[in-house]
């Protein structure tokens, strides 16, 4: 797919605002069942998108097709929350005479559309966070148009679910524009600079998102930049959890940290275990990767990228190698090892992202001092605690409670199951905001409430009305009210 | 009152992370006691404090009452959302096999304080926009802690005030170090630069805000700014209305634009008229302003900043005086002129902020252009309609909420009720963020999500425990249930 010159994308952009301002006028219902719309084309043609997925991408068909499905429960989902209207959160304040600062007029409250949003693809999910991931899925939901950014490392998976997703929308009778496709670096810059774009979404490195970043609040306009920047996603081992399960708790880690060869932000980067040798640590982790066969990474810019980190790590002079891995194509895990002594000492070996099958071990000497090394940690999007019941540092939970988006007991962080509660966010660097990319939350960030004072009922949207034609929650005077609900 | 050295920026803030630590641990009914401990101290010190900002500023004492008393009414409306547990979102997915994309694990999500925040007072609300005004507010009930930055403008307020909230904190038994008070400009900057801040919340000029926000995102780890910059406040008058009341909506505008001599974010700034004539607008207005008494501006920089705006809008080629006012220390309104034709060639003449009384009224030619010259407005806090019920234009109604943060139906923007349904807040440059200033969502500012999964019942967070310990509302599995309501 050749890139998107400036004046495709200025065209792009100026369709789906048109698009967006035929799109807002619709129903809950009309709306939900363009996400359906959507869904049931990619599920139409899932044979055919995962072959392609299949040929771009070294993911492997079982993946693939697990990471469509996911892609098109999704849709589902968000389809049937903004059914129930739960994300306008409708509120009505009846003009009060005996308010307790003064006489209150009659005010309502909606949260309505910012416009069209610019959304980035991912390399490591071609579905969940690429054309109709997750980012784009919840700018529709909300009423959002959208124009996607397609990442290089599957271009044609990218064209023909474009593809998939405008003939749906055509056949359920959106507007033309609602969604298109640019392609290029440039076009990406081109995008957050656009004034009529509203917000980003993002999900990518560090570094390129944080650029980006700083061009979407340097703009004339500054707007919301949603980056989800990748993570480190520390796991503590207590010494009681260790002593009872360290060989399982070793192998469940390996098939975290090696899932989808570690491409994943939730990836298991750190794990912290009692001292235990390194010896003994090399034979429990060999044992527990001999069966493993490396696939290849996803571009060979994520090759090189992955060897530079890892050495980078190895190369200081805290850090030795527990299992040697390689950087060949399909490259063989490594894990590296350090202490928790040197880490109080320096640590930036906390600090470094190793996107691909590779992870840091710490022997740290003492449970008491696991609040301090995690303190140590920048914001992640997950952490996990492996305990036992009855002996759980609680001091150490709040402080992972206060650096982390997600916190897991007696998990894994790889596996992000899209629902109401989930959050996948957390404090810079795991994300740029306080907000969440997954679950039904993610619809909220391309929202903003308005605010009507005064207004005759017939001039009310919809949902603001005392009749309430949508049957949506509404808060009325403090009190909710849920029709849709018994 | 001095200005604070960075040493001691430095301690007030590490203190109040100590202070959010401690803090933290309380249940929704003690944190509520708090707010309600400095409600009490602000009512019983109002003759007191009162008397303070009457002399440091020339608001008068029914103003500046009105304006405690709204002070005082915010914080125990808040204490009533926080217990209530509103605010908190506390959501449970309890585990399910059967999820569509796959086998669900248990996971709760719920709203956590963000940490230690930094606010920003401004001057032209000694009270409600200061020391303990909205921002202050908010962040304490979200179970924040709070360093706030005094206004120069009234510097033996926010010292007192500072003291009447440390003291009641302390009575209530909260941390010591939760609320504490910094001056100048340069622990501004202090503020902003902490790593301990996790956001700043800040009421204040177009230039200065845009500064911090620079400044904030600039940061190792960049942290929201919710800035509230300023606003123009359009109003549109439908010629059916102006056939039908010209001279009480004039009367009404006078009375809006003149209010606390124009220093609000709320006064409305642009006046668009149907086509009557220089001579007669000016009688009327004339007439309209006869009985007014001006009174000084809050400070010698806000004069001067006043009659720079005016005077750079008065000096266009295409702006006229309607009537000509003064720049003395209790300046006589001005009203500036211009007309729809102009100000389609030149969109600029909409954008100036004039901070004080005046205002500027734009003659156009037609009804049906008026969505077009609604397009040409930046981002509002407010924008108004003042028309007959049955000669509506919706396509104007569609544009002003397009751009608005509230919009008024027959009303004037100055006066802003505290409640749940109000939205203080509108696209840049209005406010910097999708949220609000005032209100209960305020609140909301100063939280971010954490999801638990997979954990033990005792330990999780109280809100997110099935025997629901505390009565917050929780969302399980997808449906509200509120055992506070009936």
């Amino acid at each position: 797919m050749k890139d998107t010159s400036p004046h495709e994308v200025d065209t792009a952009v100026r369709a789906a605002y048109e698009a967006f301002h035929v799109g807002r006028h619709v129903d809950l219902s009309t709306r939900a069942s363009w996400l359906e719309a959507i869904a049931d084309g990619l599920a139409r043609n899932e044979a055919a998108l995962v072959a392609i997925a299949d040929r771009e991408t070294s993911l492997g068909k079982p993946r693939l097709e697990s990471e469509l499905r996911r892609s098109i429960f999704q849709l589902e989902l968000f389809a049937g929350e903004i059914r129930q209207g739960e994300h306008l959160d409708a509120t009505i304040d009846h003009s009060d005479p005996h308010w307790g600062m003064g006489p209150r007029p009659d005010l309502r409250r909606v949260n309505q559309p910012v416009g069209v949003v610019g959304v980035f693809g991912a390399s490591n999910f071609p579905f969940a966070f690429s054309v109709m991931g997750g980012d784009s899925a919840s700018a529709l939901a909300a009423g959002c148009s959208v124009v996607h950014k397609a990442h290089e490392a599957h271009p044609d998976l990218a064209e023909q679910t474009a593809q998939t997703v405008a003939a749906a929308l055509e056949s359920a009778g959106a507007p033309p524009g609602l969604f298109s496709l640019v392609a290029g670096r440039t076009a990406g810059e081109n995008l957050v600079d656009h004034p009529l774009i509203k917000a980003v979404g993002f999900t990518g490195s560090t570094a390129g998102g944080r650029a980006l970043l700083q061009r979407a609040q340097s703009r004339p306009e500054p707007i919301p930049f949603y980056g989800e920047l990748g993570g480190i996603n520390a796991v503590f081992v207590t010494t009681a959890a260790w002593q009872r399960r360290r060989e399982s708790i070793l192998k469940e880690y390996v098939n975290s940290f090696t899932l989808g060869m570690g491409q994943f932000c939730t990836k298991p980067g750190l794990l912290f275990v009692p001292a235990t040798g390194r010896e003994e640590l090399r034979r429990l982790l060999s044992e527990a990767l001999s069966g493993f066969t490396p696939i290849r990474l996803l571009s060979s810019g994520i090759l090189e990228g992955y060897e530079r980190s890892v050495t980078a790590l190895r190369d200081q002079s805290e850090v030795d190698v527990l299992v040697e891995g390689t950087f060949a194509p399909q490259p063989a895990p490594t894990v590296l090892h350090t202490t928790g002594a040197d880490v109080l000492a320096q640590p930036e070996l906390l600090r470094q992202e190793m996107f691909g099958p590779a992870s840091l071990v710490i022997e740290y000497e003492d449970d008491m001092k696991l609040p301090d090394l995690a303190g140590l940690l920048e914001g992640q999007l997950t952490t996990t605690l492996q305990t036992e019941p009855d002996e759980t540092p609680t001091n150490l939970l709040e402080v992972l409670a206060g650096i982390s988006g997600r916190v897991l007991w007696n998990g894994w962080p790889t596996g992000v199951t899209v629902s109401y509660a989930q959050h996948h966010g957390g404090p810079y660097p795991a994300t740029t905001s306080n907000t969440t990319s997954v679950g039904t939350a993610a619809i909220r960030r391309f929202l903003r409430p308005v605010s009507y004072q005064s207004f005759p009922p017939g001039l009310l949207p919809e949902p603001l009305r005392d009749e309430n034609p949508w049957r949506v929650p509404q808060r009325i005077d403090g009190r909710w009210d849920r029709p849709g609900q018994s």
